[in-house]
């Protein structure tokens, strides 16, 4: 028994932004499985089967997957942004996990652009040094550690990317999060939401970690918090740009 | 005085890598500047002019093609990778903020697959949950926040991308950095090396915190260190995956 799955990265949105690789890889696949607003970006040829999915339960999506794979077919997983950050690739690597004949298949990794290089790149350079990426999504993990890394990004004093920040089923973690970080880090520090970068409805607000609203954030957003270097350049009659520079205090 | 600048991601270095709007982005130029071994990757039209450059003196780099851009020339900067990952656009960013007429510029940041995107999709999934990524070069930042950093992300128990591990300048500091985050982390711990990932010479290493060799490291080098959660999925008759799940502990 062998088979091959490819676990493709669209990226967040726009066609610009989906590389070779990745049109590649779907073109390549009979079968493409995906959550339904994904697979509804891509052309599919008649022949090529989609199996949509919810935004939900990826480790059966993965086991689907490779059951298909396991059958023979060309199977192509995709995610929004890239498939290895906050997406299918690990759902794809734990259902393997659990069935030793799947060890043996092809499996591909195919990386994309991610919400918060699309965000960044609008907004200026904001992960112009180091950075870290939280989901504050606590479906699979306490928010006891996610308390522990916004504390530590914030000791470290990283600029912070966060992924998944609200949604209907617990709409107050963005605060909870403000709040933990407006304890370590000054008010005066550099926030963005982008939302929805790269599709339609697209849209940046800039504000600062003392005056950030939480009901901005929506699952669509990406928030930038920037480290204690980030500034904003301003500029006449056009939003500033978010600027985290490559030095660090006094150095040039 | 207006002027446009495009600061294009060429991704790893495999074209399958490059974006549909970084191609674009440097075909529109007239004048292209960048690090030499980038610009020898593009095929560039006899009427444009390719400035090639060294790989440090980033913020003359960035002046120049300001300048270029102020006599109305269309002008590319091309970083590998991602530019705001580590590259470029901070140093333009940074550029303009010396001299205001610079602001009216049209800038245009294109996004690209940064190198811990492109080691991740070759490894398996090992981003596959919150990550931090850092820069071990202290050109222009002091090595003691380098520590703090990463001690930060070993307490907050992310996954660690290193950039920049090593040079003939200091040579000793992907070294000082394991020291430090054995302190802290499990000698189990998986690491990788990843180098050259979609260029020629690509090799993968992988190996625990505890038995890492940093001499395994240079320039072209991203090293991933897992979180408490990382494991290898081992196979039979090729390397093993390296994966952190989506989650924690015992959640499923």
């Amino acid at each position: 028994m062998t088979g091959r799955v490819a676990i493709v990265g669209l990226g967040p949105g726009s066609a610009e932004w989906m590389t070779p690789e990745a049109t590649a890889a779907v073109a390549a696949a009979s079968d493409i499985v995906g959550y339904g607003p994904y697979l509804d970006r891509l052309r599919l040829r008649p022949d090529q089967r989609a199996h949509p999915s919810d935004n939900r339960h990826e480790l059966e999506r993965a086991r689907f997957a490779l059951t298909l794979a396991a059958e023979g077919r060309a199977v192509a997983v995709v995610s929004g942004g890239d498939p290895g950050v906050f997406a299918m690739a690990a759902a794809v690597f734990e259902a393997i996990e659990e069935a030793p004949e799947w060890r043996r298949f092809d499996i591909r990794v195919a990386p994309g652009v991610t919400a918060m290089q699309a965000a960044a790149a609008r907004l200026g350079a904001p992960l112009g040094h180091d950075f870290c990426a939280i989901s504050l999504s606590d479906n699979l993990k306490p928010w006891a550690i996610v308390e522990r890394r916004l504390r530590a990004a914030a000791e470290g004093d990283f600029v912070i990317a966060l992924y998944n920040p609200a949604s209907r089923a617990r709409p107050t973690r963005v605060g909870d999060a403000f709040a933990l970080l407006r304890g370590v880090k000054e008010p005066a520090t550099p926030v963005a939401f982008a939302r929805a970068v790269g599709r339609a409805g697209e849209s940046l607000t800039l504000t600062t970690l003392g005056e950030a609203d939480p009901s901005l954030a929506d699952m669509a957003t990406l928030i930038v918090i920037g480290s204690s270097q980030t500034r904003f350049i301003k500029r006449d009659g056009a939003r500033a740009w978010m600027v985290t520079p490559r030095a660090y205090g006094d150095r040039r």
